[in-house]
């Protein structure tokens, strides 16, 4: 690519400007322009529920870079600008304001919006959403004057945000219309002691039951669920995102079977069966492959859109290596209880025609007579050969065990293999036998008998 | 095997006494009996540092069987009671007090002996071991009119036992002969780090100097190291354990390279070049097959014991496995400081002919805007092919990636597909980008610019 080249993103999240920043710094001469509707960039969305319940001072805290940072590399952030269309024949794009601006090559890293549930009274005064920091400090602001709460949905972002209502006293129900709280993720079985965690914590946890109304004059007043009318002076709506492609999606871009724009290992995305040279699509907004199932899925979260910036910024600069297939593994922090998930779910299993054989053991993260270790709880899933899913919650030992089984699935390890899997051992931070290799020897046994 | 077969184990151990374990809890009918050289059985070694420190209330809490429970399982353990010779052709042992007992299978598994180094004075009082609970009550006895304290040997259980004397205020000096603390599991810039957070702790560190004398009439006064006098009212030897393989040698059983008692994958000793069907040997004394070298080594870890008892247990019962090579990963707790290792370190490449090829990096523990993050300190270490090693150190976050890294290194993966390790992200508990996964993109570009 020459050095005279403009490229443009569109989008500044985790993504966009990572690869920017990227490219600024590895070839200073590139004119680069990163267009956000937002009008703060480079923060951490991640943290904002962790300022919510005062674990983190304040919002300022999640700001990672200063504007003065993109100037010094050279890089034109221009926000409170969003992208109205996109033109491939001109190549360019056109600005909500009407200014048009060539590209050579375009980004898109548009992530994900939040879906709104189709219910009366998402617009009424004192119904948030926690997507950038105005929402954040707006729900601050409100929170200290709250009796009663409600939180729509069971997904990760309002669960993390619990803790800062229940830690306040304010009474909190939160509602799920599917069966279990964090569907995407867990079990029923698992999601059951999440459930019961905030239940201690002093939350209402309705699950299977969908919110019929949100009620108010001019502010939100109450919600109605299940004929049931809660009293609520603030409701976060939390009922999960979908990929933000509707601006790919009018330049005419393929958007793919989960409902994200479709690319190529090199992030190109394809138009009329094509793959166009010059237009990439990566982060929460793109299609990814699944390393399990190698079909099609989303997978938004931030450290894969990070490790997707680093191959795209390689393949701008026109050294690209492909990018493979993601596993996607998560881990969420509700109050002093860690959740974490890799692979696939049992529903997910089934939902791709894969017979889950699953193993679930409860076991301790230091050794048994060491003071202050904590219950933790595994479960493993195999479809009969290998290990493709794993699930784990506890009050600490969960994101090692999550990456451990991250590295492993991708290596496509049997149950017997992380069975045999040595891990170290001292009293303070394990107990001898890891309850892991535990977990998958009975899987092991399990899908033994199974043959 | 016979049902009335019967079942000898030499030492009580981590492999001895949960084999016997698993055998007595598979067949009820096998006779088992089970000797050792102790009066207690049953407790956890690698709790006793934590015990002196005042983390564990007390060395009761490290019992972790009651002798009935052995009734129970109808297992004869004989306590109190060494083996002085095995004789193979009558198929028989001989205890230290003359009586002879047949086995139709024999298992050694009679651990380490610590070594003790070849200068006056050991046998002063006032000069401790840390082996056994007794040993542990008479350090604990004597360690609060203690005012000065020498440590020989930087291995592990020493380094534990460190905190135990600097909370207490007491003077502290640890020796170690080779020019750095836990040279069997640490590069020499990764000790530095243990070195600095011991001192910082208040103790001296020597370093590349060995003990010439420890002096006193009838109890220790002082230690003579480099020239120096260094007053001394108590001594903790640690200057690290051997197989115990005098009984088997004397028995004619093969001793191999690493000092270990030579045994093939189903834990069968070798005795005039021939396998032997009946006698089995494993744990600590035994030598293990590296899985990066595929030679013979040795490795005293209590979770590896614990793996081949359940892969011995089968073999006594006629179903076995064969046993798999090891990697070998250690963590080491030192106050607040978690230190971790995993296959070769440098001078372990080095001594195989490797080539080492490191990249150390430091990052996070957490989100750098999340309160209460610790540094972390990571070392990786490649052969310019594959990982062969790594090395962790800091307050938190360190067992997990140690695990990591045993499968991985075990899976055979290169630096790239550790850079490409998806990790899951959440602000509290990980950092956005794992500093383990930059050391690994770092260590990839290392090792393809060698090429």
């Amino acid at each position: 690519m020459s050095s005279s080249d403009r490229i443009i993103f569109i989008g500044a999240g985790g993504l966009g400007l990572t690869a920017a920043f990227n490219l600024a710094r590895k070839n200073p001469d590139l004119k680069i322009i990163v267009f956000s509707r937002e009008t703060t960039v480079a923060y951490s969305q991640c943290g904002m529920p962790f300022v919510l319940d005062g674990k983190i001072p304040g919002f300022d805290n999640l700001i990672l870079y200063n504007p003065e940072v993109f100037k010094d590399l050279g890089l034109d952030v221009r926000t409170g600008t969003g992208i109205a269309s996109i033109d491939t024949d001109r190549k360019s794009v056109t600005t909500d304001k009407g200014e048009e601006v060539h590209y050579d090559k375009l980004v898109i890293g548009t992530g994900t919006v939040p879906f709104v549930p189709p219910i009366p009274g998402t617009g009424l005064r004192g119904v948030h959403r926690l997507i950038n920091l105005d929402d954040g400090r707006s729900i601050l602001k409100s929170i200290s004057s709250s009796k009663n709460a409600v939180i729509i949905g069971g997904g990760p972002i309002g669960l993390e945000t619990a803790p800062a209502f229940l830690d306040r006293g304010i009474n909190l129900t939160i509602i799920e219309r599917m069966p279990q709280l964090l569907p995407s993720s867990l079990d029923p079985d698992m999601a059951v002691l999440l459930e019961e965690y905030l239940i201690s914590k002093g939350a209402r946890v309705m699950t299977g039951k969908g919110v019929s109304s949100i009620n108010g004059a001019e502010r939100v007043e109450s919600v109605t669920v299940d004929g049931e009318t809660i009293p609520a002076d603030m409701v976060l709506l939390s009922a999960g995102v979908r990929p933000n492609v509707e601006l790919a999606r009018k330049a005419g871009f393929e958007i793919g079977p989960a409902g994200g724009i479709v690319v190529d290992p090199y992030f190109r995305v394809k138009m009329n069966n094509l793959i166009l040279d010059d237009v990439f699509a990566a982060g929460d907004c793109a299609e990814v492959i699944s390393a399990i199932t190698n079909k099609p899925m989303l997978c938004a979260v931030g450290s894969v859109a990070n490790r997707q910036a680093s191959y795209l910024t390689d393949q701008l600069l026109g050294k690209g290596a492909p990018y493979g297939p993601v596993i996607c593994p998560t881990v969420c922090v509700v109050g002093d209880l860690h959740i974490g998930s890799v692979g696939l779910n049992s529903r997910a299993c089934e939902s791709m025609g894969i017979k889950p054989i699953s193993f679930k053991a409860t076991g301790n993260t230091r050794a048994r007579y060491y003071p202050g270790g904590k219950k933790i709880n595994i479960k493993l899933i195999s479809d009969g050969e290998r290990i493709v899913g794993g699930q784990v919650i506890g009050e600490e030992g969960v994101h090692g065990r999550i990456n451990t089984l991250s590295l492993g699935i991708k290596k496509g390890i049997t149950p017997i293999e992380l069975a045999d899997m040595e891990t170290c051992y001292a009293p303070p931070v394990s107990p001898m036998i890891d309850p892991m290799t535990y977990a998958a020897e009975m899987l092991a046994l399990r899908c033994a008998r199974k043959k």
